[in-house]
């Protein structure tokens, strides 16, 4: 059976059923020979892009070899009751960030070829036919869901707008609406007067713990200015530095840290939309409460988190 | 600083920080003196109410000593910049339903008792001014954010209604609107007539893997009479027989059995809803495409479930 969407009589909640996914390699429950680690190409489908040195490649994009979404479907719907069944088509492609099988993204020297190389897949699929959105997302270590160890992030692209995104873009318009500036544009500027939850900043990006962070040790990553488009005119080499500075600071204070990371960027064409990465560490499990209501409880302030990392205190838990 | 709620300017979502939680004990991570075992109760505070046999207590309900949410908090708010906190009232209570440390849910025998005494307290929240929603849940195993092994359940009162269940109300309502009937009456007689995802059946109760399973092994076990809440009129020891059969082949299924259980109960007074029992196992985790989309990626669907659970084969992960 294909992937496909299907959609929750009683909820907004879409799940995409991708049966081939149980099959895919768990470096965490069993050994595997990596795919991704140099001398296995075979082991991945062909290559997409590379970036090569004298070595070989450092940088190198595949498809997913267990996608979520794939182009092999026919867009149709099939019925069973009261219930539907939605076969649509989509890209799901894996960034192999470096050779070395351990590195943490911190320690990646060419992070800001890395970040041109998202923008440069991310700017490729929206320029395809029925792309609504292009998501980006690198999950580490084992409480992040993360099924391999190499360096590695990867891109979706769907024919619909994700609820999550939908919901942030409705936010921010809402926001203008009301107050004829960008609801992001205003929150910087209030985390650079407060400077309460700044983690780093340079010329073009702020790092901060959000106001209403959901998870332990939360970042957000913005640029100053605004841009709905993170593969438009992005600054990579300050992003870099910004990023290997916040990476530093979460690996030194938490040990074993795993975290999902997301690039929030704009539906296509959407102006009011400001980019940015969110990091979402993966310490405390989100539980019942959380699930049953869709609030979170978070047992640390992002006040307090800001001082951990900024006065590099090692985290117990 | 008390717990409080903070909303996110860019999303519908609501946190409540919690900084004493960061303080509770954590049996998977260090050695503890169990705090719900015969002969500690003075580990917890004073029971709010026992169930007795000649041995003892067998079911203890006490305040949670680490609470999200505390009637101690004044009802107010505070600003700073864009931001609220908001500072409300809450209940946050802990139902102990065996003396046995290590008991899981299926083999404790007065379930139907602990059925009884979830409602009862659910009723006795419900009746307390100011009390929007009562929601509760069982989290077990670490994979499912659990801190204790001890059997338990929580109960949170809330002074407003959380999104999860808001939302759930509205797809009751509009369902009704367009059909003049409840959307769960309709998916539970589809469930019996197209019989591929049905777990057990009785008299009462149907337990099914849900079309659009966000999980791996979600099951929700439903009521076949249209009643909004739980507490009324259940028939415990149905319901007991239910979940029991349910636990028992989950149990049975899967090595080391993570989940998270909620009830989902109607808001005070809304009589278009049917509540239900949510059961989320935890093997694969939301990654960082679930964190980004709001979406789920399922990599078995739920007719696959049906056929592991019922056929009585171990699942491997």
């Amino acid at each position: 059976m294909n992937s496909h969407l299907r959609k929750d009589i009683l909820s907004s909640n879409w799940v995409i059923v991708s049966n081939d996914r149980e099959f895919r390699p768990n470096e965490y429950r069993a050994k595997i020979k990596c795919p991704f680690c140099p001398g296995n190409e075979k082991e991945t489908p062909p290559a997409i892009c590379e970036l090569k040195d004298l070595k070989g490649w450092y940088i190198r994009v595949v498809p997913n070899k267990y996608p979520a979404l794939t182009l092999e479907n026919k867009n149709f719907q099939e019925s069973e009751g009261l219930n539907k069944k939605f076969y649509v088509k989509g890209h799901h492609e894996v960034i192999i960030e470096d050779r070395n099988h351990f590195k943490k993204i911190n320690e990646i020297k060419h992070l800001d070829k890395v970040l041109e190389i998202y923008a440069l897949r991310m700017k490729e699929l929206y320029s395809l036919k029925n792309v609504k959105y292009v998501m980006l997302f690198r999950n580490y270590g084992q409480n992040a869901g993360a099924s391999l160890i190499h360096p590695h992030s990867q891109i979706i692209s769907m024919p619909l707008l994700p609820l999550r995104v939908s919901d942030e873009l409705k936010h921010f318009k809402t926001y203008h609406l009301k107050n004829k500036k960008c609801a992001m544009c205003d929150i910087l500027s209030d985390e650079k007067k407060f400077k309460k939850r700044i983690i780093f900043e340079n010329s073009h990006f702020v790092a901060f713990a959000p106001f209403a962070s959901r998870f332990n040790f939360e970042i957000w990553v913005s640029p100053v200015n605004h841009e709905p488009d993170f593969y438009k005119e992005t600054e990579f080499k300050k992003l870099s530095e910004a990023l290997k500075n916040v990476f530093s600071k979460l690996h030194y204070s938490i040990k074993d840290l795993s975290y999902n990371m997301i690039i929030h960027t704009a539906p296509s064409g959407e102006k009011k939309f400001h980019w940015h990465i969110e990091i979402l560490p993966k310490i405390a499990m989100p539980a019942g409460f959380e699930w049953g209501s869709g609030f979170y409880i978070n047992s640390l302030s992002p006040e307090r988190i800001s001082e951990i990392l900024n006065k590099g205190i090692k985290f117990r838990y």
